[in-house]
């Protein structure tokens, strides 16, 4: 059964977004999200909000990359600042038609542009606001599937599939609640998987119930790693594809914290070059459980595949201050390890998620 | 010949938005304009301006008149008026699904949400700004032409089938100069036509000489006349649709500049309706002379009617404050009256349009 859109939006405006009278909320999209983006114009017309649709065109974004100047690297138009500022809540809706269109585009350019914006970033960011995705036929090419077939997966990891899709959002934040509280009284953690033996100190760090009002989908807890706490091997089996490129196959070593050696079967140029970009860029800011079982498979997508229930992953870069991580850096680069096929992280020794389990919420 | 994207945004950027570096440049249409937005895009940045999109879908406006609640007809987003006032220029594209979408919508609500709109209209008016069009297959159907037909007609209006479009919009100006020349010299403007007589004072009134700048395609020059001078009758046998509503066949009696009898071939409903709206709706607000001999005939819309070589047309309603004009009103309602087939506009009883050529100008 196909994606209802009605659906969708009505778990967006009010899930996530909690969009009620008077709320100025900005949609940003691609025309591609039409029936999505039509859908909540309606619902939260309906709520008394006003929505603020910000939809671009599919080759806009390739057409702003060609022929951007050094002005529009360097800096931010000011009524973008005033919308952040100004505006109660924001929702942005990946519906990309070509998930490799910015692969072409000098990585040193992109990183300075999000470095001048990042003023706009921040005060979107202490407004309500949340990531999700309607699916597009590119979308389901990168997931290697059928666009159908990916609306029926979108469908499964959104919950929508249920008959109260809210309420299971609310069960899983429970399922999460018990794993928090796991997890908080751990001071180390240790992946063991194959290719894979690597332990992290957690004590003092907070963790996060993320629970699909930030991200949807969402289901999953994390935190930031002690920066100078990494120590061991890993390698992350699911590729990733850090501004659009592919990267798979990398095996990271650990010492004091610190990338000291690292691998990329495929990408490892990529690879190589992400970790020069700053100091922090070899360190960790993130270590995430994946806690959706709605999602099976990975897609090709950090959004869905860092939620595969079973899975751990870790993020080079930058951490969430909520966390109590300190990492700085321009990039956040999550890389998933499976943990389904045998593998385990544990607290303290204590199994929390074994062989794709999760024995640390029960 | 068809319409060249990049030519239309050259003209677009340099001729009417004199757009230039650090420019905030709002750009509203549908995503039927996808050629000549990607185009804006790319030249706005290539001039160092920020290009701020602005696109609705097709299906949009309908929604939102279906799903409006009165909180949305009795205000505005605050975050709309901080751009208006915040940005420098601002452009709108005509670029309809359906030039028919609002048949069904209640003139009242159309003209409260209207109403309650003025701050941000007016805002975004002290700005620098121009409306155009981009053809599309309903634009084309409204008048009565294939779509590619109608975009070389819009290329002709434009004057983009010229080798150096801004130039000869530079020698409209020209001719536009010595019409207001003689035209402010004239207390009495006298319109005779098939089924029409009537004369109206524009004593001490401005001359406009709209050349191109706000609206493209224009070609006209216009005043407001004194809002208590028409007499006598006036037959408009070009139709309007205002409010995507047809109206035509239109004959108005005047005395002492009110509208003391009314008749339409097909929408009278309507025209009485508008005329019902206020005491200004009443009462004419502009008086124009058609300057445009690219465009030779209507396609309704009166973007481009209303510029016809050779025509004459007088709105209901609210006038331009520029002009001196003191009439207001929540309408303003241009109607077209053909001079090309024996008619005549006279000042102080000499021809200034005369069967359609602008002998006021030599």
């Amino acid at each position: 059964m196909s994606l209802d859109a009605e659906a969708f939006a009505a778990l967006l405006c009010d899930y996530c977004l909690g969009a009620t009278r008077g709320d100025q909320v900005v949609v940003r999209s691609t025309s591609l999200a039409a029936p999505l983006l039509l859908a909540l114009e309606r619902q939260l017309l309906e709520r008394e909000a006003w929505p603020l649709l910000r939809i671009a065109l599919p080759e806009q974004e390739a057409a702003f990359w060609s022929a951007a100047r050094d002005v529009h690297l360097d800096g931010f138009p000011p009524i973008e600042l005033a919308e952040a500022e100004g505006t109660d809540a924001s929702l942005r809706i990946d519906a990309p038609s070509n998930t490799r269109a910015l692969a072409g585009v000098d990585a040193a350019r992109l990183t300075r542009a999000a470095r001048a914006r990042a003023p706009v970033r921040e005060a979107a960011l202490r407004r309500r606001w949340c990531v999700t995705v309607w699916p597009t036929p590119a979308g389901a090419q990168q997931a290697g599937m059928a666009t159908e077939d990916f609306a029926a997966f979108v469908r499964r990891a959104l919950f929508l599939d249920r008959d109260d899709p809210v309420a299971a959002w609310g069960e899983l934040h429970d399922v999460q609640s018990r794993l928090v509280e796991r997890l908080e009284r751990a001071a180390e953690i240790r992946i063991e998987a194959d290719g894979t033996d690597l332990t992290l100190s957690v004590a003092g760090r907070t963790w996060i119930n993320s629970d699909g009002k930030r991200n949807m989908p969402s289901g999953e807890v994390f935190t930031g790693p002690l920066e100078t706490s990494a120590e061991g091997r890993i390698r992350f089996d699911v590729p990733s594809s850090p501004r659009g490129l592919e990267v798979s196959g990398v095996e990271l070593e650990f010492r004091e914290g610190r990338v000291t050696a690292a691998h990329a079967d495929r990408g490892d140029d990529v690879l190589q070059a992400m970790l020069a970009t700053d100091d922090g860029a070899r360190r960790l800011g993130e270590l995430g459980i994946g806690t959706n079982f709605g999602i099976d498979r990975a897609v090709g997508s950090t959004l869905f595949d860092e939620k595969i229930g079973g899975t751990v992953h870790l993020a080079l870069g930058r951490s969430y201050p909520e966390t109590g991580g300190t990492n700085e850096s321009a990039i956040h680069w999550d890389m998933i390890c499976d943990l389904r096929r045998g593998g385990r992280l544990s607290a303290d020794g204590e199994p929390v998620v074994d062989g794709g389990a999760l024995t640390g919420a029960r």
